[in-house]
């Protein structure tokens, strides 16, 4: 069952009486994270009813083994996922012997929140043990921002009516099972345990990828207040350790159980160290106490806000839809260690195992890129940069040669783990992507070292892989590409791809432009960076010249457009807007091959290639453009809607753009698609962000200059959003009649605003 | 390992010297069948070494749970297989305690031969078990061609130097397993089991789809042909059924075994007769005796050579290959039940599960149609006529109206069982092979009632699929057909492939041809037709028509040849002499999108048009069609060389055909694609006869009348070959000088001889 009951709020995420059918999806939309665990909205204690459990630490992976009806050369053997972890929030409760069960006892009073301002969870209930008997429970939990092994939890209970008998079984559980897995595996071993009184120490491992993770917990309680003694009793059994007390409450009185849990891993320590780092940092966080800790949970995500809040006046569940979408995009990635990334899902599903696909750099960079320091995007790019050795061998595989890369669809260790071949091997426009975010950064920084010192090299291999990918047709005396899949799914091993011909051949040009570039500012570096390629000066670029200047791209005389493939205007020509309600979305409706035959787009295809590259087109190109692709785009793909806002309210259409942006900004609020108990559709979040600043806001950066350009939806009564820039934070604030820039730091600015150059 | 070790003999198979790593490569070279039962050459006793176990009963199979890495709407959710069924041939032996394993016990003079001209299997070898003691072991085996439920095996040991004490353990055991089971999951349950001396009944069913199996045995001994009474022990457990008894041998006295075995399935009896049935029937077996038994097996055989020996004269390999391919082919399918057909690999191994592609109708047909009484190809019409609701069902599931049939590629109830959206829903040609089987059949033998009692309410149906296939480009101003995958499954998901919209064109041209035909000579069932059909002639034909005159087919101006597909020419043109023999097969060493771009062609996709239509096409067309296309055809489907070969032989190019021939001749006897272990390579062995019979005899049929143009390779010295046509016999006699045929039975016949008309 899913429909909308999320209750709207500026600053939080709210949720009235408990449903359990609805219980999966506000799993996953009241999910904690702080960039190094995530934690699904699973209850504390024991629940009976459909959950998904999950609680992933990013970075640590297991490569289960792939499934796949038909085997392919070139077929990766696993496919990595982050997987399923350590249970640490886990207290089981019995009331008088009563499991406290919300699927089986009766509850009153439910309550959730997701304080989105503050960073944590916050849940309270009432449970009914008989007539006049009954417990109220409040709970709140967060992951720590400033401490990114330590996890929180306040547990309260007060009996009303009647004084039971309180049986509480805090633990550590590694016993864990990923619900997808492929051959029902189960992915971590045992390595060491401990426990004793109020404490427990919890070690294992994942199979063949041999992480060690590390989870130690400190816990206490109180009675309205007051300390009180435990004399718990030990539990230990495979994979899983904790403790076991009872206490006599009295009614009326408060029993405030405070969970501290640290989880380590091998990511940051060496093997023989996690367990007492861990069991180190659970004893510290006891110390400092959930109200500090708390506290400093606040402070840091003021500081978040301080850069990132995006005001919306005259659209309440368009200013909730966008703070949820900065608060989760913030939870998932912090950008401190480039071996991280951001998953379609984050942690907060399974589903695409929360690793990196081209989603980072085409959708999630921009909101790094303006809203956090520039290392942040900075350890983006290093990760792929890091990856370049396997992208390499990657293309090796598929023969390519000379230091060819093409990076991998899907990936959490640079390998690809895809099995798809459609996908795999030719959706291969991803590799532009990486040089775009190397761009963005650029533009955005001015920072031509790191493009001496690491993205050269990238956009090198890069380049080498399209020089190699375009092969030359004696039929049409051009260069062609043979056999890709666009960013629009919904077309498999079609030729010549507008988008994919368009990135590469602006891949090779920007490439040869910044070897031009650097070569005058960085030259020592330059030398550095072609001895270690093996780059030739004196032939690769004229070999990829010859390339760049005679490249086929299918084009409509009719039309007077570029065509998103060759062929396209074979195809029966039909509109979105004909297709009957009961056959959309058509990816649920229709077998592939109707799909594929069909006119009908997945997500922006051509109009990305406008989209990245809309200097290169004029105004009127545009609107052909969108006035002809838009109509025939289904946009089945979260990604889709963004760039269709953004091109829509540069032209203008503004009931347009809003329309599209309603597609986006509540899709897991409002879980459109009937999927969010799958996990939030974190990379889609960026775009929506990028929907408001680029689309609303016009905003454009070009040669580390800023410029915007305001247009809002109709009964949008303001927008205001914050960047940092060039050390500054500045705060744009746009109403229907003016565009107002507040610099909250740093010098003094010149920007363009709607096309006229002001001091800020 | 593989190698080539079989001893060339011009009727039979011959392997000398035990290898347990060719083992499995025999176990399917000996394999036996009698088209309903089939059964690799494994050992009777216990065999601890490398073995597939194979048994299979055709048309018992099991829907084994689809796996597949990424779900496509409209993927079945299951593969069927005909699966390992009960093992009957089983007999343990212990000599002295020790078991008799050939993988444990040293032996010598192993000797394994299949008898093709009479039909068995036959094994000769002696265990050594110590400096003196040895045993001689000659085994026997069959299944009858007469009764098809009926397997024997002679199984006789002479003790040399020793008087051991022999124990027997002769069993039936369901309790067996499919290697290539998705899950590893058993097919197979227990119903009801009975053991008593000397006999035994098992009963057992299949999962899901319930097919009840019955096997029983009856056996007895003898020493030196006196008969001996036995006490044997019974042994009863899970799905397993046996008796144990001990003989003390005596040296020198050969003590023969009989085992018969009956197994009765419920696709011929009600599910509580069959034990009944097998029972009676095992008995009756033991009754008639193995050698009358062995008598009725080598008549049957006779039977089946007089009308299908084909003699080579001057090749003595080619000999041995050519009699291999038929004598499999009879034991795969004796077309005597609609319900059956041709898997790829027959019953001789798990893979392709003993189920249908269009192989049957595109390469087997010819074969049975010529080779045995127009019975059997009616069988085979009608195994496709009586899946004709769910070709329809299957078109429906992807979005075809009005009664469209889509033919599955592979089924084995008429429902489709493949899941690769490119092979499943775009490999649509055949659909065409039905026709074409139609017409064949109607051309050899005149029998317009079954075409319209049967055959054209599958053209229809058919004809509508086509017609739905194709769209209207306005780009074009024509009808093109998109998103097919053609014969050369090395392109996927391509535009206007020729073979597809030739073959499609066809079948509804040709059946509008066979509606006027039908209305002349047989109005009252056409009527019938159009009822059940609801084939407007009013207005479809007409529709047809529109489409038919206005096709798209790429054309080359340069090499004034039609192109395999549109692009074909942008493709990097290479011949398939370029490729380095390290990187051949390329399927082996090439990743699929590589593959997918090149040049290469799988099998004659282009030159398959032109094989079944040619008459449509001048000598000079198929010359310049050839001479483009074959340089470029690697070769990589056993089904690709017999159709170049026909095509050679037709140019006069005689060496090019020999060349191609002997890749396909001995395909598995020499084990060229290095599987055959996963068993043959049935239905490519009626391509070899189709190269023999079509290619170097040059026979053709039009209209009921017969065409003969032999063309010999250079050192065959004569090619001798039998068809049935008509009711008559005949033999045909090809040397490098003359042409000869014999009337063994029948009417005189006017034949064309190399262009001339002779009466026989």
């Amino acid at each position: 069952m899913h429909r909308k009951y999320i209750i709207p709020d500026e600053w939080k995420i709210i949720e009235k009486d408990f449903d359990p059918n609805l219980h999966p999806c506000s799993e996953s939309l009241f999910a904690l994270g702080n960039g190094h665990m995530g934690q699904r909205a699973n209850f504390e204690e024991q629940y009976s009813g459909k959950s998904l459990q999950g609680s992933y630490i990013a970075g640590v992976y297991y490569p289960d083994k792939t499934r796949v009806g038909w085997w392919k050369i070139g077929y990766p053997e696993y496919f990595a996922k982050v997987i399923n972890s350590v249970n640490w929030i886990g207290i089981d409760l019995l009331i008088d012997d009563n499991p406290l069960d919300l699927a089986k006892v009766r509850s009153s009073g439910f309550y959730r929140e997701l304080n989105m301002k503050e960073g944590y969870l916050l849940r309270r209930f009432t449970a009914h043990f008989g007539e006049e008997k009954r417990i109220e429970v409040e709970v709140v939990r967060f992951l720590s921002m400033k401490r990114h092994e330590i996890g929180a939890i306040r547990y309260s209970i007060t009996p009303r009516g009647f004084s039971p008998v309180i049986t509480y079984t805090p633990y550590l559980d590694f016993d864990v099972h990923n619900e997808d897995s492929n051959y029902g595996e189960k992915f971590w071993e045992e390595v060491f345990a401990s426990v004793a009184s109020q404490k427990a120490i919890n070690v294992a491992s994942t199979k063949k990828t041999n992480f060690h993770v590390a989870a130690a917990m400190r816990y206490e309680i109180e009675a309205n207040g007051r300390h009180i003694t435990l004399y718990p009793e030990n539990i230990q059994r495979e994979k899983y350790v904790g403790n076991r007390f009872e206490i006599k409450a009295e009614d009326g009185i408060t029993y405030t159980l405070y969970k501290y849990a640290a989880i380590t891993s091998t990511l940051y320590y060496p093997e023989n160290k996690i367990a007492e780092e861990a069991d180190q940092k659970a004893s510290e966080a006891m110390r400092i106490g959930f109200d500090q800790l708390l506290k400093e949970q606040a402070e840091a995500w003021a500081r978040i806000w301080e850069t990132s809040d995006i005001i919306i006046e005259g659209d309440p569940e368009a200013q909730q839809g966008i703070r949820f979408n900065i608060f989760q995009l913030n939870q998932t990635y912090t950008g401190d260690d480039p071996r991280l990334n951001i998953g379609p899902k984050g942690f907060t599903g399974e589903k695409y195992g929360g690793v990196t696909y081209w989603d980072t750099e085409a959708y999630c960079f921009p909101f790094y890129l303006s809203t956090r320091h520039p290392e942040v995007a900075r350890n983006l790019l290093l990760y792929r940069y890091r990856h370049l050795p396997k992208a390499i061998e990657n293309a090796k595989k598929l023969g390519f040669t000379n230091g060819a890369a093409l990076y991998p669809m899907v990936t959490i260790n640079g390998e690809e783990c895809h099995n798809e071949w459609e996908i795999t091997f030719e959706e291969i426009h991803r590799n532009g992507a990486m040089v775009i975010a190397i761009k963005r950064y650029f533009e955005y920084t001015g920072d031509l070292r790191y493009v001496a010192e690491y993205g050269l090299e990238v956009m090198i291999a890069i380049g080498r892989f399209w020089a190699q990918r375009f092969n030359w047709s004696e039929d049409k005396q051009q260069y062609v590409m043979l056999g890709v899949t666009g960013p629009n799914e919904y077309e498999n091993n079609i030729n010549n791809n507008f988008y994919t011909s368009y990135i590469a051949r602006w891949c090779m040009q920007y490439t040869l432009e910044m070897v031009d570039l650097i070569k005058q500012l960085y030259p020592r570096e330059l030398e550095v960076v072609l001895e270690k390629t093996g780059f030739d000066l004196s032939v690769e670029p004229k070999n990829w010249q010859k390339i760049i200047q005679n490249i086929y791209f299918p084009y409509s005389e009719t039309y007077q457009i570029y065509l998103q493939q060759e062929g396209f205007l074979d195809k029966e020509q039909r509109l979105a807007s004909d297709l009957p309600l009961s056959e959309r979305p058509i990816n649920q409706h229709w077998s592939w091959d109707r799909i594929l035959r069909s006119v009908f787009i997945k997500q922006a295809d051509t109009l990305q290639a406008f989209y990245f590259f809309e200097d290169d087109f004029t105004h009127e190109e545009h609107e052909r453009h969108f006035d002809f692709y838009e109509p025939r785009t289904v946009h089945e793909s979260s990604l889709s809607p963004c760039v269709h806002v953004v091109l829509a309210a540069k032209l203008h259409k503004i009931d347009k753009a809003y329309e599209l942006y309603l597609r986006t900004s509540r899709l897991d609020l409002d879980d459109y698609n009937k999927e969010v108990h799958e996990g939030l559709h974190i990379t889609s979040m960026a775009g929506t962000w990028m929907s408001v600043v680029e689309g609303f806001g016009g905003m454009r950066v070009r040669h580390k200059k800023l410029y915007f350009d305001p247009l809002l939806p109709r009964h949008w009564k303001r927008l205001s959003f914050k960047i940092i820039f060039d050390g500054r934070i500045l705060e744009v604030n746009a109403t229907q009649e003016a565009t107002h820039i507040v610099r909250h730091s740093g010098e003094p600015i010149t920007i363009s605003i709607a096309g006229k150059e002001t001091v800020v």
